[in-house]
């Protein structure tokens, strides 16, 4: 693919995702909920360094693009668990190609 | 990967990578430099949206990683070429899964 860099409608399409999965979070977000569905408080233990309002604000945008749901159970006190969507789901690849280059950057770049 | 959804080695992999290209303009930057060495104005010209401030801020970000070099060239006046290094080229295959990403969710969820 970077052989055809700079191409205008490739540029659309990284920007269309990268909007979609910005920032530090998002995917790290999903990559815990493809274990299987969660409640908030176990997404932000597993989610290393997130505050609650950052956590919030990153799954309500996950659910506006379709990349996870948000279940309420009519039990008491009420249950509510998010659970990663097909569409989600289908980021597999780019996750597994970022975590094999966190690899290697990591031996390269970060040094430990 | 996603069937080791919550690995928290994984994690720390991912989450490597995200805070190397952490952002909507770092793969877009790396990806217009694939093409050929630019120049700041080039560079600026092709990243649809980005501000000279926030372009300033990211391609010194990308050089302390090692994903691009700066080359100042001793003509007058100076010519300075923003290049990609191989370390940066190794995340072809992640722009590749973002691009072919992106298309399927521009059809799915911003539906244009």
């Amino acid at each position: 693919m970077l052989s055809k860099g700079g191409c205008p409608k490739t540029m659309l399409s990284i920007k269309d995702a990268l909007e979609a999965v910005e920032g530090r979070w998002k995917l790290l977000i999903l990559f815990s909920l493809s274990e299987s569905p969660k409640r908030f408080k176990e997404i932000s233990r597993e989610v290393n360094g997130i505050t609650d309002k950052t956590l919030s604000k990153e799954l309500k945008n996950l659910e506006e693009n379709k990349l996870i749901i948000r279940e309420v159970y009519n039990t008491f006190p009420p249950k509510v668990e998010y659970s990663i969507t097909p569409h989600g789901l289908s980021l597999e690849k780019v996750i597994d190609e970022l975590h094999f280059w966190g690899l290697a950057h990591r031996n390269k770049v970060i040094g430990k």
